[in-house]
């Protein structure tokens, strides 16, 4: 799907050096990362000189920066493989667990924001989700919202600790948060009004922020993001949510992050971040991105029984049992036959009573038993037997790799 | 591939607790390996609680003994995954490398030695490669070989480290070695003449093989295993080679390799190690795999230009090109209407001349632009360009899917 957007498949190597990732997670981050340690001589001194990834978009950042003059203009890149984190696991959270991403490097229009929730919208909706959410902010509007409230500049990073909690600890919660952290209580609860989320319409929300802060810049991103997504698989699932603030550091324009009702926190989420290749690079270049889960999506799809019946089927679709020694060769040979046409086949290795070369096919969920018994072999034949219906009967061996293929259609 | 052989898909955690993975690989590998700084309070300790994998043998040992329980009498399983060895890199040699691994726990049997040489003889020819050479040999024969040459049985170790260079150093040096190593002239002589390849069919060194050891089990193995080879698509391609050691720390059985002529060293190898599960468990289990290395592989065929054409075209079918501001939400949905057809899509993110879109989807290596104009739009028709060709013409909008993916195939 992400190719069907356009995106090129990339790779970064499972570590970078140490300083590439170190003061871009945060002071919280920096301890999560996994450090290795040198190597050879240097090994006793007990430093680290590279680090597991921890994200996909740093390691992103440093190529872009590391080859700007070979990638195109606009870099639409994704990536799927592992990060690593050495935090405390849970539920869908894992030490190791793969990310999704999808990022556009090189362009601040508004048309990369729609394209990603488009992108996403359709993965989503492929898995087979239909009651997801797309919730929808701006680093701007959040920005504006506490200026409006009143809120000091200095505070706003607090504040925004402390509201990003409404989720969990709720309106009286964050309040007792926002006083604890000096914030003044006018303010705090002029904010929390403000950041309170409504089930709404966009439209409605929009209208609402515009009541607030006037004809503002991010307030237009926002409106330009939904109608352009309109045209996208992300069509009415746009929900405008004030309060979603999300990791703060390096985002810097629409936030955004997909969720299910079923799993606190989300499946998903990202943004735009137009200084984070800077950082390297020594001059900024705008870049948006979003990123899924696939672990928290298993677990969902898991929990409500989404995944089709096909893909909870054994590995083997026919296991070719041994008749005695001689035949060995010969049995070997059929399995090769049956592969031919795409066929998944086991060969039974040791010469044993036929009941427990059975008895291990079913165990292996093998759809079928091929014998070459001495009769069939005989008569060119093979006997192949159902272990679902228990049906057996002898098929001429050379076309036993079309029966059981039809059969298994059934 | 793997799966049509019965083999089923297994993934382990990049990282092993240090313990599993030290003293399996000799003191070279030791060194080799990536250690994981230990977390949070202990980090200052400067010592390490985890590793990088080393290879894929012995994290599948791991689980096999941590499973035992769960798993099925005989475990197949294969594995496609990156390893770590702090090595100096080369020619088709990296820090992290991508290893396919198939290893087959739990049988003795020998039919488990064929199955394998098929599978990966299998690999190789439908990669397109037809002059691979299967090179095969059996720890026993080794032992027995430097038993009958008169090699004291305590220097067996350091002969073989010699041996193994008759390919790199010639009959000359590994003698000079030999000596040097403290072994009689006579026995290093003798010891030589046995592990000199000659190029000659299997049945002619086997015979050779039974003129020296007599009638000894190893021989009779290899002899197995060449006759059971015979019935899968290894046929033909089988060496026995008397001189071929591998890295002897876990390997008890047969060993093999496979090897191109334009490549030093081996595109993969393998064995049977019957001891290795034991190191875990406490009990042995047989065992016997075998491994491709991706990257040697890709050297290979990327040197022998034997990659189709198809993989190396751009990631983008078709760009749909930004007519104007008013008309980026429709270039949106048109995107969407030909990627539900499976095409690949790209839209152009930004308003600007149609001169630079169409060089930038140039450079993208797309092969068709959309261009969704005033006239076009007004006539319900998009205009297609042919970036290949130059041919554009105008399509109905709810044809241009079909015709596009039509054109492709030409």
């Amino acid at each position: 799907m992400y190719e069907r957007y356009g995106f090129e498949p990339l790779e970064t190597p499972a570590f970078e050096n140490i300083e590439t990732l170190l003061g871009k997670y945060g002071e919280e981050g920096n301890k999560l990362i996994f450090k290795i340690l040198k190597r050879g001589e240097h090994e006793a001194s007990g430093a680290a000189d590279l680090a597991l990834r921890y994200d996909l978009t740093v390691p992103l950042a440093r190529v872009v920066a590391q080859y700007q003059n070979e990638l195109p203009k606009f870099f639409k890149r994704y990536q799927i493989q592992p990060v690593w984190r050495a935090d405390r696991p849970a539920r869908g959270r894992f030490r190791e667990f793969y990310q999704c991403d999808i990022d556009a490097i090189g362009s601040t229009s508004l048309v990369v924001e729609a394209e990603l929730l488009g992108a996403v919208s359709e993965v989503m909706t492929t898995l087979g989700f239909s009651d997801f959410v797309v919730r929808l902010n701006h680093r701007g509007v959040l920005t504006a919202l506490l200026e409006a409230a009143g809120v000091a500049g200095d505070k706003h990073g607090e504040a925004l600790v402390a509201l990003d909690k409404l989720d969990k600890i709720g309106a009286d919660g964050v309040a007792k948060e926002l006083a604890s952290r000096g914030i003044d209580s006018g303010a705090a609860s002029t904010a929390l009004s403000f950041f309170s989320v409504v089930e709404e319409a966009s439209h409605a929300t929009l209208a609402r922020l515009k009541s607030v802060l006037g004809d503002h810049a991010a307030v237009r991103d926002l409106e330009s993001i939904v109608a352009l997504a309109e045209s996208t698989p992300a069509a009415g699932r746009i929900r405008i949510d004030p309060s979603l603030a999300r990791g703060l550091s390096y985002y810097t324009g629409a936030i955004m992050e997909v969720a299910v009702p079923d799993l606190a926190g989300s499946l998903g989420g990202g943004g735009r971040y137009d200084n984070l290749i800077g950082m390297f690079l020594g001059r900024d270049v705008p870049a948006c991105g979003f990123s899924l889960g696939l672990e928290r999506i298993i677990v969902v799809m898991t929990e409500r029984n989404m995944f089709p019946a096909s893909i909870a089927h054994g590995a083997v679709d026919v296991m070719v049992s041994i008749w005695n020694d001689d035949t060995r060769a010969d049995a070997i040979a059929l399995a090769g036959e049956l592969r031919r046409g795409g066929l998944r086949v086991d060969v039974y290795p040791e010469v044993e009573k036929l009941g427990k070369q059975f008895k291990y096919a079913a165990g292996r969920q093998a759809r079928f038993v091929a014998i070459l018994g001495d009769d069939e072999r005989a008569r060119g034949e093979v006997a192949i037997k159902d272990l679902v219906t228990g049906h057996q009967e002898s098929i001429a061996r050379a076309g036993a790799g079309d029966y059981i293929a039809g059969r298994l259609k059934t």
